[in-house]
């Protein structure tokens, strides 16, 4: 291990402060610039990017690891529309949620303010890197990334480049930092530089986010797991049950928004089963059902095992399970769920009600699907990953979630008695 | 190791889902209900106390630590008036943050909720066992406590009688918890009870809670130490200047927001220093300088150490520095405080303006004492800590740092394209 973290951790804490400072008009105009500097050199991009996939492919990598590994002129394009659009939005730093003037006569106001330095652990995709690079330096602040080992090469140069612009435009380029290895050893050193950084962020794998969320003495964001349900209620249209329990399953089975599980009433399962396993069969979806909906559904479906009921799949599988009220599959759905988003597919208002009212989750949905719970659906422009706790932030995060609040209080000589 | 710390937390989280449902009159209602408690029953919590005060008597534990232990009469009562007032304070919990509808025609809308289950980690105050679960019942939260051995058996008392009180209203008694047992490996795996334990919020001596955010696994909210800091600018008032400092060092010098540093700018140290030290030789206040302030203050004063910039006193000694300027005064405090509370005596706006933006802390001051960094004094009624972290709260936190939210969403179909 030869690098020195502590330094690190002290350049970005210095450029944080620069940045904290930085009009917004200046950091849309840096952002540009990056945006330009990629497009114009994404030649040398690919060539070092070549390297990576190259050096992966002949480890005997999975094809699908190795796609997510490949920058092309198309995909580079991408990144840099990505940093247009964030220079495009709203910046919330400098606002004030609330101000008042106290019984001392201090008049009080709560600005928002970056974090500071924010660290960001992630795998093996490249576009992460220029990703939360563009949302921390909207908000002001300095962020620290850890990538993966198989796009080391290429990560590097991305930061050289986005550094570059920072040097071009007369700013610290500590403002964005990559460590340069990629080993376990300085993995925990870095998740425990809590003198330097203020937040973490682990972005990929559900074992990634475990390893950060148990490791790390940083204050972490933990953007976990997905085990997403949809409860089909007595009253629900069907039709329109069938369009969302499909959604939700196929429409991209691997990311956490999308359904793993469904509850269905009592009262509808003989009509709604066979139906909803016609459509499912459609895209050679699994099924694992309670005894009830094994019953039903015959050789379409096997016995689902306990375990079942706390897995997030992520993929072409999809467990079902009978319920007799709407507070049964409440209580099943608090007892399995990640609290990440919960469905119902009901016509009745009060059943309605009570789902949101007593589902505890980040997002909990009327009639429509799961996959929704996302940063651009939700009309943010960027998302930095859907938070799964309860602190700081719930669901997806956008900008206003990478800032923190400092007091501002002006006086006139006041002590305190 | 008897207690069976899952099955508590199952027992919290049940208890969490029936306490998130409560309207605001009732949980009002049972507040007072339970100041009624107190007061009808002091005479059996004083008893039980008597035996945890000549315990920790003859333990020879030292007088100012007993003297927190105790409960008479008369502190019992502001107990009960604490949770009196809680009950006349605003609800947060069911507001709603934003909504608004999104390009799907979503209707989607933030809502306030409880974090869920709180775990609070203390020393030997008691009244911080009836405070804090008052400040969690408020907000719909259940709470797990864990105090100090030596307040044991009065804490596992006054969680009786609060315990009763929630059976005498129909409502689950596990919204209030208190461990039995105090040994270092429950409360090891205490903080690491991640299952069923929203958040943790140590409450106590600086060594505690750097204990409590170095093993915890939970979430923390870190309401550490606070080394203050009072710059007076070559334009200050030299009478205010004076009547801020004397107040922030001695008024209470054991609690986080007084002040320990004091830095002075050139011009005005050959009038300030002596007058400064006049005052404060009044309250017998240890004064530790730099080399300029020794030659100034001469046998007033002995050199302080490079340790000294670090160091959060607690106590009647104040550490001064000479600066040329606000920028140097800033680049100071910003490398050695602690993020909590910063002052700028100074008549000067620009150079008012310059601190308010750069210095990084939860509060930022012109013209006025740090001790008004408090939740009674900001005029949230309560607090249940001060919050040095910039993640999900920074600075005082009252009822409103105690919730989350929860996105509700509500549609007619929709599924993603």
């Amino acid at each position: 291990m030869t690098i020195d973290l502590n330094k690190l951790g002290r350049a970005a804490k210095r450029a944080s402060y620069q940045l904290s400072q930085l009009a917004t008009d200046r950091k849309n105009e840096v952002l540009c610039a990056m945006a330009q500097a990629l497009e114009t050199r994404q030649t040398e991009i690919i060539a070092v990017n070549e390297v990576d996939v190259n050096n992966a492919k002949q480890a005997g990598i999975k094809e699908s690891f190795v796609d997510r590994l490949v920058l092309d002129v198309k995909r580079i394009s991408a990144m840099a529309q990505g940093l247009r659009q964030l220079s495009q939005l709203e910046d919330p730093i400098g606002k004030v949620d609330r101000a008042w003037v106290n019984h001392a006569g201090l008049e009080i106001s709560q600005r928002r303010v970056p974090l500071g330095v924010i660290g960001i652990i992630y795998e093996a995709r490249p576009n992460v890197t220029v990703d939360a690079m563009g949302l921390c330096f909207k908000t002001g602040n300095a962020v620290m990334l850890r990538g993966g080992k198989e796009a080391l090469k290429t990560n590097i140069k991305l930061v050289e480049i986005l550094r570059q612009v920072l040097v071009d435009s007369d700013l610290d380029p500590n403002a964005v930092q990559i460590l340069t290895e990629t080993s376990h050893e300085l993995a925990n050193k870095f998740m425990g530089l809590t003198e330097y950084m203020d937040v973490l962020i682990p972005r990929g794998s559900a074992r990634l986010i475990k390893a950060v969320v148990e490791n790390a003495k940083v204050p972490v964001i933990d953007t976990g797991a997905g085990n997403c349900h949809i409860y089909v209620d007595a009253s629900a249209d069907l039709d329109k049950a069938i369009a969302i329990v499909n959604n939700a399953k196929v429409q991209r089975p691997s990311v956490c928004n999308s359904a793993e599980k469904l509850l269905v009433h009592a009262d509808i399962v003989a009509e709604f089963l066979p139906r909803v396993a016609a459509k499912l069969a459609q895209s050679q979806v699994e099924l694992r059902g309670d005894e009830r909906t094994c019953q039903i559904l015959g050789d379409q479906c096997q016995l689902a095992s306990e375990e079942d009921w706390d897995i997030e799949y992520n993929d072409y599988i999809l467990a079902i399970k009978v319920v007799g009220s709407v507070e049964e599959a409440i209580d099943h759905i608090n007892a399995h769920n990640t609290k990440h988003s919960e469905a119902i597919i009901t016509n009745d208002y009060t059943n309605s009600q009570i789902f949101l009212d007593r589902v505890d989750a980040a997002a909990v949905y009327v009639n429509a699907s799961t996959r929704f719970t996302d940063g651009a659906e939700f009309g943010f422009g960027a998302e930095i990953g859907i938070s799964t706790q309860k602190l700081h932030a719930r669901g997806p995060m956008g900008l206003h979630e990478l800032t923190s609040t400092k007091y501002v209080i002006r006086g006139n000589g006041q002590i305190r008695e």
